[in-house]
């Protein structure tokens, strides 16, 4: 079973932490990053490509910059750079793991609703596989907050992981991450 | 990245083909073990560790030997006998694969509801990953037939790969594999 094919794709959505903020990532997607990496990756770094992609969500209510004062365009403007260099410092902290680990990898930031991101994506990328991270909510806690990898998983067009938190990395309020 | 640690138990429900029947696998598993072995074990078949489980659907109805004769309880009991065999001879076309290329594996059958019994195997096995095939069928389809798939996301108890049949391989009616 010589290894002669083309590295496996695997695409992963990666997000920041809802509780330390940027640059840490979720608690979710570490959790299915490390997961990747000693379960499927294992001693075959070469056998694999990870796809890194971060979602920013437009901040429609403006809450993150409450206290900001904004005088100009170039405020506005300022915002966004200051946005998307907190969104590199997240995916450098992937791609750092998989240069360390000797993995191809690729990683890069979109905008949008995260899930109808995610999907549209993949069906731009064709990945072998969609690795996504998950809370692992009860049915009354999905009811409120929705689950980004329930929507994959019915709609992306390729394979799709989904990887729960350990329980006992669940913070007090599991729709925290 | 040495793999000096455990093979990764990678545990797969089949079930046989509803249009040819034993032993021939259904579309849908016998993708999912394709896909499998492509792209995540590839060349590194040392570090994983199949678990094939074959679960059977009691026939309430009886619908399968409505032809047979049953005349004492001896006709049961080879009816029975019958189906272990049956379940067997599918198990061997996984098992023979997985021979062939070197990897570890096991098989074993089990008898009740296919999403219950998966997921209280997974409870008591604990492997590294579930990995189930899915018939892709849509939202109108799913109300009337259900998907093993979709409730193994929700309840096993580890990680869970979805894979999709492939479109073109898809029989005249989604429902059948």
């Amino acid at each position: 079973m010589a290894d002669s094919s083309a590295p496996t794709r695997v695409m992963m959505a990666v997000n920041e932490s809802s509780l330390k903020g940027y640059p840490h990532p979720s608690i979710s997607c570490r959790t299915a990053f490390d997961w990747t990496l000693s379960k499927l990756v294992r001693s075959n770094p070469g056998g694999f490509h990870f796809l890194f992609l971060h979602i920013q969500v437009p901040d429609e209510d403006g809450f993150d910059d409450i206290d900001s004062i904004y005088a100009s365009p170039d405020d506005f403007h300022q915002m966004k750079q200051r946005d998307k260099i907190r969104g590199l410092h997240l995916l450098e902290y992937f791609v750092n793991q998989c240069h360390q680990l000797g993995i191809k990898c690729e990683a890069w930031i979109r905008h949008g609703d995260p899930k109808e991101v995610i999907c549209n994506e993949v069906k731009r990328v064709q990945p072998d596989l969609l690795v996504v991270g998950s809370r692992g909510l009860g049915p009354f806690q999905r009811v409120f907050v929705g689950t980004v990898s329930e929507f994959c998983v019915k709609h992306a067009e390729c394979p799709v992981i989904t990887i729960k938190r350990k329980a006992t990395e669940a913070p007090q309020d599991p729709v925290d991450d």
